[in-house]
């Protein structure tokens, strides 16, 4: 019967995004648009942005390739258990990461061809009504949050089912040690569409602002600007593609590593064992009535709208979620292998339960600290008037700040979670927070459509009211684009907690003691490796911006008629340097987060590891909340003065603002997003990797120690 | 024999002081001066400054003497270890407390009195010579160096001896129980000394700045400009008192640390009891002579003459180590309570060896991230070229960078220090590390008063050849500056983890293990606690900034003829406000700082606590290290940029540096430093709390775990 729940949720949700992919299919440019002419105009800058967006995928795609089948090569390699000689892991683990990461890949790919084509109809949809314009790009953005629920579900349910056929006779939790490949698979495309991804996009962001904005003094989003088509495809290509990846590594590794940890106690109840991917469906109608639920008819309701969403869509989850876990999971209190003694259903509920509602609380308080309706950025507002310095200053505190409580919700939320049902409880926390992913996604797709029908607004001269609803939209889409943020982060931590305890359920490790010299030189390598990590990311998206800002200075020196609007900038060339070089600079950190863990373990061993694995997600979990807040809150302290407060547009404060937000930009989009990739893959990789590094690790520490 | 080396020793660093301080006050202001009227400007000038220092001296004393006495009560009322019913050690440790909070006090002051009576010598030494100006600024630096080393040795052993008296027959461990509390009143003055006057140098430097330099136009150090006697006395106040009280903290802990995990080992041995307080002692011959062997007789050999008395006086600490260990500890190898079985003396000189190396190791990178002579800080400079966003994004991210090496410098101390000697080799190291402190305090205090003496130079209007000499002595100041924060910090971090041993000793707990959800809830806990600490501090700077500007403003307003020189500001006004902001604004951090180790331990047990403390170290060692890096780059990346690179002077890549570099004002002076406190004070308040933490502590956690 869990089966079939699975499955049937899994096509609901793939029917779903067919539903909504066929409502942003059916508003017509020709039909919608004033002219001829514009939609002409309209269809041309919307295929450019297509075709860029599709360069970066196809691109993308080829290292990625090539990456895939190394890492293959080496999970088959190195990955093999002592204690079930007559299955060769590795094989069957390459396989599931290569799936994984396929299934990973299809639903980024289609997310981006529907925000490609939502991005044109929104826009023409605005010249209608802000209400059908607001509908088109949460449809366009409901598509991918569905697409990729299911496609995610089906995926693990599939290789679930194949390894059960084609090994019959193992146990589950052989299964599932195979099967955390899947989630490997899926948090190595993140890698490359969000480390990546957040190198382009803001390589493209600060190279058409600094040349075209600084210095020649053009609008942005305007056609003369070479790099304005790479700046529209990298809201796609981050927004879209890269915390959609995220996310979906998020899903896959929470669900895999509950179903690790879960796999001893549950051996002889597929129920039960199927439970945590069972429950991450509920996800899928909860959202679909949360985004049918609501509409936004008029500017006031924009972003009321998008913020119930995700309220209505947590409440039902609790509700349903309450009931499904009482279902599926036995009746009577289990053994989970807890020394305080067997765990009851509604425990494991409560787990799931306090990462749905902290989820849920790290979201608005990303909100509180960034949007300029709250005390802290205005107050960065206020300390521009004091110059450049001082809003650097007060952005920086305020990220700091803005950590604090976060952390001490995720601290709670591990204590809950532990006390009511160990490691499983962890990984079930996880899966609360992600309960509403396809909700969320939904929302945070939706912002980047917006603002490329902005961008094409501007670009197809759509007239200055146009302009003024879809900046509406995007308004809206900011604000929850940080929610997004916060939400995105603090899953990744619970994410990775709950993939550290299968990885130490899977090295067998009863304690990982703080007072053994291992582990406490893990703690320090990984907050090193946060720092190192973060230093890489913001000086790579320096390096790519120069490469940008160079060939637009060229364009505008070498093409006569450029500025004039007579002749045609070489948008391709742009779209081309942007995709080499962030996928250039990416392979450092991608090297580095890929194999540190498998040379720790290798060199010093499994409880150094799980040092490192800590050590790199107390740090991280820090730092990618402050930058990502202190980024949010910069770019809303310039809107809050651009809107009139502070002296408003033009004023030394005015241009402090700017600067700040421009610092802010690979804090909140690179480095900051990057780092939910460091500490997930590092812990997958350590997870997947268990065998080898439990059997084969700490060559150098038993040298040192013996 | 031992407790006479350590007396000996001891007051042969009280004669050092006394020596230099004889050198200092020898040079005659009255006869160095050109003229009657330049030396009695130049007296005047000094005066205010030293009239200001004082000020700000004796108000901190009257808020830290309410502190004092209302936390001697509190350890009072306390503390009370339950195994030893005859010995109320709350008392013995308050009145411990008091003893190492006057004695710091004391060190401190006699570092003011003579870095405020150095200046104006070093200035009119240096009209005679450079060498003569070098001389006395360093002699004036020793007298602090010395001073203090000579009053903690002896503090501590006063403190030892008495105990031994009036508590006879009670086991050495009660006994270093008890002194502990010594070591928590050195750290309570650095508090108040390090984060109050970190806010106090960096309000004043910005004040002065903002409205002197930008608004009114006038040069730096110009006497016209009310805030500029703050703006000296705060350089005296952050890096002469708060250096030297946070360093005092550093050896005192680490002292009492390493004497409290030998104390069960040694118990009948008293000279390897007292050990780590002889070992401690040898630094102060080997900086002596460090300190005498070289000279600066032209320009380019300052920066040499000072890094040579650091190595000189680390390799004769490292030879000199050596057979004192052999001497002190016995010859058989001896049993320190470790599983790995007993150690030889060899051992813990390693670990011992290991601090010493990677303290000089950790100063010398600072130095290669900080110094524009060096790759990073130029790469700073030129990202000046493309703007303040650029150079902002480029000098955060080297911070970032500079913390990956040290990070990996302490792993690597901890598993060599723990493997040779377990937790006593964790606090050798820190020992080691701290082994040249009178070097490198008299390095450090140097800085100040040559940065004083050109101060005085261009108010008392010495001429330019003069400036040019103190100018010269100014920037080598600044270099070792760098390396002194590096230094302090590295030493912060291994006196934190002894701290903590001596805690976890002390608790009797033999493991701390990361799958407790409490520790590892802990770890994120320590973690906001830096954040939140940064950010508070930060947001103290810019407050009492604020107060600053407003009060020069006002001066410049209402006091007519003050621009044209011909009437005086109110320069102890503007002391005045610096001081009460100041030590207002400390109030928060400061609270947070003594009460949150308490309330955890008390509220949920002595493992949640353990990893509030390593999860505070691993986040603000990597805090501390960017943050001191950054700030030291961006003012170097603007020194590199005035000496004529990048455009020089006036060009728009000099205003983005000057921008950073007051970015850097609050990250390096206060925020940065003030971390050393966080987790050296919230330890060592756990070490003495300890008794209370483990008998009464973890309230909530028992409900809810029962």
């Amino acid at each position: 019967m869990v089966v079939e729940l699975i499955l049937g949720s899994g096509l609901a949700s793939l029917g779903a995004a067919a539903y909504f992919n066929m409502r942003v299919q059916a508003v017509s440019v020709e039909s919608g648009a004033a002219s001829p002419e514009e939609s002409e105009r309209l269809l041309k800058i919307a295929k450019a942005i297509r075709d860029g967006a599709m360069a970066f995928l196809f691109r993308e795609y080829k290292t990625l390739a090539v990456f895939i089948v190394v890492f293959a090569a080496v999970i088959g390699f190195l990955i093999d258990d002592p204690s079930t000689p007559d299955v060769r892991e590795g094989s069957y683990s390459a396989v599931a990461f290569i799936v994984g990461a396929i299934t990973s890949i299809l639903a980024g790919f289609i997310g981006m061809r529907t925000a490609t084509a939502g991005n044109v109809r929104t826009a023409v949809s605005a010249r209608e009504s802000l209400e059908k314009g607001f509908v088109t790009a949460i449809n366009a953005g409901a598509v991918m949050g569905f697409g990729l629920s299911g496609l995610a579900v089906l995926g693990m349910l599939a290789c679930y089912l194949c390894l059960e056929k084609v090994l019959p006779g193992q146990s589950p939790h052989t299964i599932m040690e195979i099967l955390s490949g899947f989630g490997l698979g899926g948090s190595s495309v993140a890698l490359f569409a969000r480390v990546g991804g957040g190198i382009y996009t803001k390589a493209a962001d600060v190279g058409a602002d600094l040349v075209g904005k600084v210095e020649a003094g053009i609008p942005e989003d305007d056609p003369r600007n070479p790099a304005v088509i790479a700046d529209n495809v990298g809201d796609n290509v981050g927004d879209v593609a890269g915390m959609g990846a995220d996310l979906f590594g998020s899903v896959a590794e929470s669900t895999c590593a509950a179903m690790v940890i879960g796999a001893i106690a549950f051996h002889d109840n597929p129920a039960a064992l199927l439970y945590p991917l069972a429950i991450s469906c509920l996800g899928i109608p909860a959202s679909f009535l949360g985004i049918l639920a609501f509409k936004a008819k008029s500017e006031e309701q924009v972003q009321g709208a998008l913020k119930n969403m995700l309220i209505l869509a947590t409440v039902l989850m609790a509700v349903m979620g309450y009931f499904l876990t009482v279902k599926l999971l036995p009746a009577e209190p289990f053994d989970l292998g807890l020394k305080t003694g067997p765990v009851t259903s509604t425990a494991v509920y409560l787990a799931f339960l306090s990462g749905l509602v902290s989820g849920y609380l790290i979201g608005w308080l990303t909100e509180y600290f960034t949007s300029h309706t709250y005390g802290p950025t205005r107050e960065v507002a206020e300390s521009s008037k004091t110059g450049t310095a001082t809003n650097i200053i007060y952005g920086l505190a305020l990220g700091y700040n803005s950590a604090v409580i976060p952390s001490l919700l995720i601290a709670a939320t591990v204590i809950i979670a532990v006390s009511q049902a160990g490691m499983y409880g962890i990984a079930l926390s996880a899966i609360g927070m992600l309960g509403t992913i396809s909700v969320a996604l939904t929302i945070d797709a939706y912002g980047p459509v917006a603002d490329n029908a902005g961008g094409l607004a501007e670009m197809a001269h759509m007239g200055a009211d146009i302009r003024r609803r879809t900046d509406v939209l995007d308004a809206a889409g900011n604000t929850t684009a940080a929610m997004g943020k916060g939400f995105a982060i603090g899953s990744a931590a619970l994410t990775a907690l709950a993939l550290f305890s299968a990885y130490v359920t899977q090295c067998e490790l009863t304690s990982i003691d703080l007072l053994d010299p291992w582990v406490m030189a893990g703690l320090m390598v990984g907050g090193a490796l946060t720092c190192a990590f973060s230093a890489m990311t913001m000086r790579s998206v320096g390096l790519a911006a120069l490469a940008m800002i160079e060939e637009v200075r060229r364009q505008f020196r070498t093409i006569p008629g450029l500025m004039e609007g007579t002749a045609e900038a070489e948008y391709a060339k742009c779209v081309d340097i942007a995709t080499a070089a962030s996928l250039r600079e990416m392979l450092r950190p991608g090297l580095m987060v890929v194999f540190t863990p498998i040379l720790v373990g290798w060199l010093f061993g499994e409880k150094m590891l799980a040092g490192v694995l800590i050590g790199a997600l107390v740090t991280a979990v820090i730092f990618a909340i402050s930058m990502a807040n202190s980024g949010g809150s910069w770019d809303n302290a310039k809107k809050y003065i651009e809107s009139g407060a502070c002296g408003g547009r033009g004023t030394e404060a005015h241009k402090a603002a700017v600067v700040g937000d421009t610092v802010g930009d690979p804090f909140k989009d690179t480095s900051g997003p990057a780092l939910n990739i460091l500490i997930k893959l590092m812990a997958i990789i350590s997870l997947v990797f268990a065998p080898f590094v439990h059997n084969m690790g700490g060559v150098i520490m038993k040298m040192f120690t013996h």
